[in-house]
C-alpha cells in the first residue's frame, strides 16, 4: 500500500475551489470515488486524514473544499457566516457539490460509474443534498448532520442509498428533526438506515470537539461505531 | 470447523424446559455464550439455525425455550395466548429468562463472565428484559423487538449495552415507541444504539413472513444487515 495525494483545484461559478485526493498506487485501475464534505469551518486537517484512511481501504478518497481555496473559518462566528449562504441557498449549494462531483470522476483513478458522498455536520446535509438532489452517486452517508429538507426541490425521489449516522443528544438534529428525516426519506423512496447513538451529542467524529454548552462533544465509541457502519455500507453498496 | 448440537432440559417454576445448543468442536475451551429468545410462537427452527450460526462465529449458541418442552403456538392466535402470560408478569418472565441463563452458563463450552442476550420480537422484549433486569449479559440484541417497559422495574439502571434493530415501518414499534425506548435507555445510563431501517416492517428477519396487512415481512437487505450489525457489536463487547 502507498497511499498518494496530491490537491486538484477546480472551478464553480466564478470561484477557486482546492480539494484534497488521496488514492493507494498499489491499487490498479479505476476504483470507486468517495467525497467528503466537510463541516461548517471548511475543509480541514481530519477531512485530509479522511481521504486518506478511505484510501487505505482501496477507495478514492476527495476531500472538496465548497467555501474557496484557503477559505477556513476560525470559530464558530466566522464558520456560521460562511455556511450560511449554502443553507439558504440549496440550489447553489447543490449546483457547487455537482462541480466537485464532476472534478472527481475526471480523476484517472476514480471509477466514474461507481461513487459515494459522506459528510460531517454541514457535509451531512451536503450527503443528503446530493441524493436529495439525484447527483449520481450510490450512496449518501451523513455522519452527525443537519436534516433541514431542500426547499429547491419539489418531492424529490432519492436513488441513492441512504446512510444517517446521529447522535441522539445532538442539539442541531433534535428527536423532531428524525422523525422528519425519516418521514422525507420514506417519502423519496430512498433505501434509507437511521443508526442512533445514546448519550452522543453533535460533532461525535470530531477529534478533539469538547464543548457540552453547545453541544459539541467527541465520542471515541460512536465514532469507531459510525466508521465502521460506514465501512461496511459503503462495501455493501460499491463493491 | 464442527459444529455440534445438543438439546439441554432444564427446568423453572416446575415447568419442563429445552433449549437448543451449539458450539464448534474445533474451538478450545470456554468461549461467550448467546442466549437466542424466540419470537411469539416458541422456540423454532430459526433460532437453532441462528445457534448454529452463532457457534460458527466462535460462540456458543443457546436458543432458549420460554413456554415449555416442546410448546410451540400454531399461528398468531394461539401465539398471542402463549406470549400474553410473560408480557403480563414481567418479573415472571425475567426469573424464566435468569433460568435459562443459568443453564446456559452451566455449559462447559460457554465462559460463564462473557455472555449476551439476542432476540426476535417477544424475544426482543425479553434480550431488552434481562438488560433492565440487571442479569449479567455484557450485551443485548433486539431484532424488531417489543419496547414496552417492565412495569415491575422502577427507574431501572442498565449496565448491558444495548443494541436496537428496528424497521421503522413496524406496526407493533411505532416512532412513538421509538422515541419512548430511547428515553427510557437514555435515563437508564444504557450504552445504547437504534438502528432504523427505512421501508422495513416487523418480523424483517424472518424467512418467508409475508403478511403485509399484519405488518410481517421479510426483508433481506435488513436481515443481512441486521446480522452483521448484530456480529460487528457481539465482537466488540464479548471479543
Amino acid at each position: 500500500m502507498t497511499i498518494s495525494t496530491r490537491f486538484i483545484d477546480h472551478e464553480h461559478d466564478g470561484t477557486a475551489l482546492q480539494a484534497e485526493f488521496a488514492a493507494d498506487d498499489a491499487v490498479a485501475g479505476p476504483r470507486p470515488g468517495i467525497m467528503i464534505c466537510h463541516n461548517w469551518a471548511g475543509r480541514g486537517d481530519n477531512d485530509g486524514r479522511n481521504a486518506r484512511r478511505l484510501a487505505e481501504l482501496g477507495y478514492a478518497g476527495f476531500a472538496v473544499d465548497l467555501y474557496g481555496k484557503g477559505v477556513l473559518g476560525s470559530g464558530p462566528e466566522e464558520n456560521a457566516k460562511l455556511m450560511q449562504p449554502f443553507v439558504d441557498d440549496r440550489g447553489f449549494l447543490q449546483s457547487r457539490l455537482a462541480a466537485a462531483h464532476a472534478a472527481m470522476r475526471e480523476q484517472p483513478e476514480v471509477d466514474a460509474s461507481r461513487t459515494a458522498v459522506i459528510g460531517f455536520c454541514f457535509g451531512g446535509l451536503c450527503a443528503l443534498d446530493m441524493a436529495r438532489a439525484g447527483l449520481p452517486v450510490q450512496a449518501a452517508v451523513s455522519f452527525h448532520g443537519l436534516f433541514m429538507p431542500a426547499g429547491n426541490l419539489t418531492s424529490p425521489k432519492i436513488d441513492a442509498k441512504v446512510l444517517i449516522l446521529h447522535g441522539w443528544d445532538d442539539p442541531m438534529a433534535t428527536p423532531d428533526d428524525v422523525l422528519a428525516v425519516t418521514k422525507e426519506m420514506t417519502a423519496a423512496g430512498a433505501d434509507w438506515q437511521l443508526h442512533a447513538y445514546g448519550h452522543t451529542a453533535h460533532a461525535f467524529t470530531t477529534p478533539g470537539a469538547n464543548n457540552p454548552d453547545m453541544g459539541t462533544v467527541y465520542n471515541a465509541d460512536a465514532d469507531r461505531r459510525s466508521w465502521l457502519a460506514m465501512v461496511n455500507f459503503l462495501a455493501e453498496v460499491l463493491d
